[in-house]
């Protein structure tokens, strides 16, 4: 009978340092569920003489994985490094030498948890990558298990705090979107560089992760269609209002007979729909199972507790299996080929708005470039402003390919009466 | 190496018929999932000769129990068949022949489920429940595993599909109760006798069996406040949305230092709380943990196929277990003993609907109530109607003990002014 289970931690940053709270504040639950305790043996940082605020003795802290993958008391590693070239080899390099890995690194698991999964089964080694989505939401372990029995159809996620917490407060507040983001970085949501949030990146990896999970297939970053936040104009979260919508930062994944589609983008969704009122720094995944029906998961997306609360539970599932004798008894492998819909196979519901010259006849001339391309229209509205001599008019469609929508923007940019396209967007919710 | 896994049936009902289909429908995803396939061997029903539209055939329906349980084909039973003798019977019975159960049943387990839990124990088995709560909501397993790691502070949830249609209907489409009710009857929502879902006794199942899990701790049924929502008063809606605020038949649970306190009632939540906008037969259970802050769990409260689904993603972890060969080998004994708060130690902001004489003098006099019970008020309102000669008062305290609230509103019941104490609830979410 095993004494006690040994962790090695690399990285000892917010999340790290989170994880070393809650198994120190939390050692009493922890004991009564394993039945014995769980101690952080050796930590790896980049300083050894930094000045940290911990329970843990100085001699626990080290700048060389060597000392971790060879101290037998180390059953399994934790990795809250982020970044990836060397988060990834530091896993691989753990996952050989036997020990199981705990990692909250969307950046490594988006790009290479295919490969990475492989080597833990290979290894016999447990790779759990809980927190590497939706913060302290447990979304894969929902996934794996609780819908196990279900066949998942489609999700659509909010699965970045700082986008959303930027739309909310220009929603809510009308701030600017600069305003908007200097408030998400005074309170520590966004980054000193916020582009991997603004611009969808983020997101995708997520998406992407949460996708080949969800249709047990490969789905590459690269197959996630990205739009970042700058295709917002003045007037659009208005403009969705008015029409019953909220603009939400939504990551959407949609299988059919087809194949998969995966996207990051700015979306209307409907009003009545649980995810327009998921707001700040809140995240929250909508899964459409085929038995389940709709359900809905929400929670922190982000902070060094939520994070490392994911973490912590991956190391008592990891723990469990250990005191089992379990590890890497997990099926990794997809079950269906990777298959990526075309821009035709997509369908959807879109928003247009576009500045036109304030004439007669120019709804007519641009709706008959809706009807040849065989766009049907459920709403079309003129927006004139008496004092100006443009007018926006509003398009919103019937479900139509995305190829259809693509095609009449592009009419619609060259038709002499237009000024510019303002703004588009796909519609979710309906 | 095992060629598969085989279940015996108890009950063909609405959630074991969909157990069957999803089994059927889903056997190609279940059998790469696991490895192996998993078959329903045998069924037992009441009348063996009532036509069924199922895959299985004609022999595999029985009217005896002894015939699954002498047969080694079946490797664990799945209980769905309601009620709660005879349920718990066939329960144990299935223990003792050292065959796993998973069932859906909150009547047995809000009662039985300590004793229960131990002899699964005992005879190392599993015994998993995740229908009993939440219909489609993945719930226990999040509890358990997801947020394995944090301490879990406060549940509160609508955890019943029926009563919470009804509430919408009322408040959305200004529906009378009766007919709200009927509604959700012609749509299968509520029983024939729908007294366990409009008097809170099937929510408090469900919240003994949800607070026991997330505290750690023995909680009986008779230990959680139960109050119908007969309770509710023409008008109650409206005032509510006048303040911000939302009517749900609520569960709550509380643990701090002096113990735990679980209560069904209909409760005031603030509109800005995510639980106000779960609506129709949709159940939610919002978690706040420790470490991980708030969380929320959302989907369809019942159902046949969310049901289901439920009962057939505790099959698949019964089976892994199997395959493993780690059946039976969680710790079910809880961490605390039972201790339960008493009103004074039970805190809360009320809402107070009086309706009094009109007279001068009235408020300043039902007011001093308030205060020499040291129940200090957030809001006092006068809602006086010029046709009509009394008024009603409202009165919303901060936060006082539950026995100050039951001492004030005594004496508002006795105070020569009052004609009747109309509506009192406490308020959630502030």
């Amino acid at each position: 009978m095993r004494k006690e289970i040994g962790i090695g931690l690399l990285g000892f940053g917010v999340v790290g340092s989170g994880v070393a709270t809650i198994l120190h504040k939390h050692r009493e639950d922890l004991q009564h569920k394993l039945g014995v305790p769980v101690r952080i043996k050796r930590v790896l940082i980049k300083n050894k003489e930094k000045e940290r605020d911990t329970e843990l003795p100085k001699e626990a802290f080290t700048d060389q994985l060597e000392d971790l993958l060879n101290d037998d008391a180390i059953d399994f590693i934790v990795e809250v490094f982020g970044g990836t070239d060397d988060a990834k080899t530091a896993i691989e390099r753990s996952l050989k030498a036997g020990k199981g890995v705990v990692t909250a690194n969307k950046d490594v698991m988006a790009v290479y948890g295919k490969e990475l999964l492989a080597l833990a089964d290979e290894n016999s080694c447990d790779l759990f990558y809980e927190a590497s989505v939706g913060g302290g939401i447990p979304l894969i372990r929902t996934l794996e298990d609780g819908l196990a029995s279900d066949r998942i159809s489609s999700l659509l996620g909010i699965v970045n705090g700082t986008t959303n917490f930027i739309l909310t407060k220009m929603k809510e507040e009308k701030k600017t979107y600069e305003d908007a983001l200097a408030e998400a970085t005074a309170l520590g949501y966004a980054e000193a560089d916020p582009s991997a949030d603004v611009d969808g990146i983020d997101a995708a990896r997520k998406m992407a992760i949460l996708a080949s999970l969800s249709f047990s297939s490969e789905v590459q970053l690269d197959d996630v269609f990205v739009r970042g936040m700058s295709v917002i104009e003045d007037g659009d979260l208005e403009l969705a209002e008015q029409f019953g919508y909220t603009i939400k930062m939504a990551g959407s994944a949609k299988k059919d007979e087809n194949g998969i589609e995966v996207a990051v983008e700015p979306v209307f969704v409907k009003n009545e729909h649980p995810l327009a009122s998921v707001n700040n720094e809140f995240n929250a995944v909508y899964v459409y199972g085929d038995a389940v029906g709709e359900t809905m998961f929400y929670g922190p997306g982000a902070g060094s507790l939520p994070t490392a609360t994911s973490v912590t539970s991956d190391i008592v599932a990891a723990c469990r299996n250990l005191l089992l004798g379990v590890n890497g008894k997990r099926i990794h492998s997809y079950q269906y080929e990777r298959k990526v819909k075309s821009d035709e196979q997509k369908f959807a519901s879109y928003f247009h708005r576009i500045s036109v010259q304030d004439e007669i006849g120019v709804l007519s001339r641009l709706s008959s470039i809706y009807s040849h391309n065989k766009a049907s229209l459920a709403t079309v509205i003129q927006h004139a402003d008496p004092k100006r001599e443009d007018a926006d008019l509003i398009f919103i469609t019937h479900a139509i390919s995305r190829d259809q929508h693509l095609k009449v923007i592009e009419e619609l940019k060259v038709a002499p009466e237009v000024n510019c396209v303002l703004s588009h967007y796909r519609v979710e919710g309906d």
